[in-house]
């Protein structure tokens, strides 16, 4: 069987399996408070270029989002995404549960349109009702998409401004950060974020960790009770060191970068592997994941020696089809793969 | 001045003054629990056509539809609304602050449209990951809705008839239904939102109470636990006698009818004056709120005599300006009003 | 019937049935925005000692503590109140469903005692897993308690040096404030109130109003939301101007102090009669709520003709009683009374 | 350093490692529907005696209570634990912020006293005013306590008795299960757990995995949208499958009591070496967590040495101070500390 359907399917990359291994006979001090965890944050500080980050280690992507979100909001306080945003659609609510709304706007292949965020905020001032309306305070972005888009530096640089005027904050959810990174054409870097955002997070689940993801907030002084909202989310790990250790192993010697890049580079192997098959893209995506349009008759027969991801139909003989590369992707998988199809 | 800003600007209908003066002396059992209550909810029982429901007199309408959706849903449960429905709009995100998604579908003149949600939910469940997406558990409508207009009875069957599909509630936000029962070509009575919904409130605020809403459950077994909910809320008023006096008031010699009737005409013959003076619609309401299109120039005269509502702008040169009748307007406020215009 | 079960079984006071009833014909802006609410909030700023004070009126008790206490804490932190507070046993829960944690402290007569406030927090940041826990950030206490008790001057001052030293806020339910100021020995006025906490809100519905609390928040600055905060709960009445009317009778020639003190008289008095009779009662009580212990064989006899409230069993043989007074009890119904007994 | 301090500072038990490690080039599906999690849930619901339950992983015991605890209550339902217990103490308010409260009890050395739960229902149900208070719906305990003590069979089996005559839940936190299933008077099985409670928890964290713990449901009706809730609370490990690993490996061979049992034994040594040195216990565990009176001054020369807990003074010169063994601890770490002391 060949893997394509998702980006989280495998355990974790070699390295980090082997320095999991090789701790396991030390001791620690739990909560993350352990030195491990204090030396990969170091090294997240300097690769983001904000040398006072607060840095925090927490396990998955909705939990990050959840806890960053909303310890930052004011209670009638709500978070600007774009409609197919992942904490629009697949959180199950987890930021409304917790009390606020998700202000949602179109969806640009995936993106938010920074003219759209500024119009609807001079709107919103503009109507004499607002006390009566969820204030927008933050604006939410991911970086690459659920549908693998990507930011430009410029457009990044036009949402910060629109946050400062209207006084937001400027959070990206970088579940798939790394294959931002490894993208050609993309001019965001981490720094780009460092200085441009109030919060982001950097993927490690889909990145190549076991589990895991790295929160960087710019101003350390923001949020002087994140350790406490942690632990009421139940999102403070016991065995913490766990985490600064893959995230440790991640920021040395550039293999979080490297594992973005190679499997990107795989990815556009396979979409030009598909387009010169005759296949459509569905979208332009130049990231790891791609998304083609395939007659549905002939799926069924591609099920049974490759897993894949279907989403919606395009048409009424046509299915959108996500194929996603990730650390765990190898060449011959899309030697293989462009052999099927 | 002239006041058609809204239809909340007056105290209440004299009778609802003379009958709480008159009680003013008696003695009465707190929260709700005394005899008055229970004979306007005997009545409303009557009116509605369901002689086993639950009512229970809340005092404002954002504290009507937060109590009662919230008590409703499961914590990953949400709620379906229109665009331009009040609770995704104009209560502060209650409901989400509460805990509860609110899924906006487009607005048709304030309306949702059936079909539209129809086909929403076999979307949601035709999508394998609708477990990680919040699941629609309610459809709120407001009828007549922001916009003034109404749902038929057809309408009204139809998306009870989806509800039932999808084991979904079916919701009657009814701040103004005085004014929709009053409507010439409305179809919807009190009894046929006792058929075709699982709860709805009766408005009274805005139809001649000092304030006060008479929320009706259709299944009296529902919420056995609602009280508590509404005191959890701070929505249990300790003089409850008072709420329970008012709409008794209200569904006594056809009151609530008479004054949702008085208003709308009075609105259609506001409707038609402005017509004649050549003035455009911007939707053909029915109701007691009427929306027209004029020139932003000639507004600041107009404000100098008359108190209305500016909306949004429908052009560089004109706005969107709402005049509401309601129990407190009188034929010579309409008069002197199109001679003003 | 005599009427001596709670200090809310009656619509209002003469005067503010007046009030309300002549403006019935006025037009008003919604809301509270009105000059009424604005005239009652500048009268209560100059009688607290506050002249800058940010004053809003509320309808409810549970509401008021409900929207005061959760727009004031963060995430993690929690509020301290006795083990009888009114927050703590009998608003359903309302702090904790909005989020936060309601600590509690042993109730002395329904008091908390400063220095075991002291004590707690000392503990409390002495405790190394402190981040662990609900951070105590605010100080509940009634006046009048639940049972009538009443705070010294320097206790309300020890606990305002308590709550700086360990920047918590300090609160006061004021529900049955007046019958506070009314008694004999109260030291605490309302300017001592102003003087010493952060928050407290002057109880009206207790006092001879139909409905309504005025909250006083010391510092205007601190929520600026407030607004939409109360809105958000369903907190803002639509027609505002009938709280502002309620408060600015209540503070017009004294009214509201004269009210109180009336009530504690006739309380006083009936206190004396029961003790004269050979009834002992349950704990000293100066304000217009008095506990007695009466043979529960009695009771019966008893309820024929009086209304009152049986709290919980002394022992086996005889039970708490509460008896209160109210702006609406008369010098005849507790001359009546006392012959019952 | 010899490490007493707690029973999570250590990775895991080498079996799990191993197992780890070796299933890390394979390929599963996400978010815990893979078919190692599914047998591992098997062979729980065979060692509880529950062929029937519902079993699902979670990664830590704070995300557990939360989740499994909030999704079991409506609205104005509260949960009784003892004033010690995890839940009331050190989860920073968790089950509060998620809008319930803590009903919280007298402790007996960790433990809840089945009479006094008994007595506490009996008096709420027999207080006309409870449906203005927070409703018992579940009772919490913790077994092992966090003092280390354990329930008995008939302790359980008395609060199953009440729970169902007041329609609660029974729900026991089971962080450190295995060193109650270890301890040598322990009548508690795991199928006394399946027979008496409703849902409980089998901890991993402190057992010897990495992290994750087993939460079952007896009745798999109960809770449907279950997955959702946990998804919501950011609950849901996208590589589900090590938590379903871990478990497998814990339920093989009786590892997971092979753990409890080893640990239990060393830390009856290490108290058999307290006591006969002449230290005092401050409680009589039976289980891994060992709390002695020191005197304060000799702890500083200890402490370079050996890691340990200091909980609150016992008196001005003595100190409580916990020793805690688990999977990680040695027979010669003991033998050391005793030399130390």
């Amino acid at each position: 069987m060949l893997w394509f359907d998702c980006d989280y399917n495998k355990g974790c990359a070699d390295e980090i399996m082997e320095r999991i291994s090789a701790m396991n006979d030390e001791r620690y001090i739990g909560y993350g408070e352990d030195e491990i965890c204090e030396k990969a944050a170091e090294k997240i500080r300097q690769a983001v270029g904000l040398p006072d980050a607060y840095v925090k280690f927490l396990v998955g992507g909705t939990q990050t989002n959840l806890v960053a979100i909303t310890a930052s909001l004011r209670l009638t306080e709500g978070v600007i995404a774009a409609k197919t945003g992942h904490i629009y659609v697949h959180e199950c609510g987890a930021i409304e549960h917790a009390g606020h709304k998700v202000i949602d706007l179109p969806s640009h292949n995936g993106k938010l349109d920074p003219e759209e965020v500024a119009e609807y905020m001079k709107h919103f001032y503009a109507d004499s009702t607002y006390p009566h309306m969820v204030k927008p305070a933050m604006v939410y972005i991911s970086h690459p998409t659920e549908y693998g888009s990507l930011y430009t530096k410029d457009e990044l640089k036009r949402l910060h401004e629109i946050c400062e005027t209207y006084k937001m904050k400027l959070y990206v959810d970088g579940a798939r950060l790394g294959y931002a990174l490894g993208a050609k054409n993309c001019d965001v870097t981490l720094k780009t974020l460092g200085e441009y955002t109030d919060m982001f997070y950097i993927g490690g689940t889909k990145m190549g960790a076991l589990f895991g993801e790295a929160l960087v907030i710019k101003d350390k002084t923001l949020l002087p009770d994140f350790f406490s909202i942690m632990k009421q989310s139940g999102a403070v790990l016991a065995k913490g060191w766990l985490l600064g250790a893959q995230f440790d192993v991640l920021f040395t010697d550039g293999l979080y970068e490297k594992i973005g890049r190679r499997a990107v580079e795989l990815a556009l192997t396979m979409k030009k592997g598909f387009i010169e098959k005759g296949y459509r893209t569905y979208m332009d995506s130049e990231t790891n994941q791609q998304f083609f349009i395939i007659e549905k008759k002939k799926l069924p027969e591609l099920e049974k020696n490759v897993s894949f991801s279907a989403w919606e139909d395009f048409d009424d003989d046509n299915k959108i089809v996500r194929f996603a590369t990730s650390f765990a992707t190898t060449s011959s998988d899309v030697e293989e793969l462009l052999k099927l199809i």
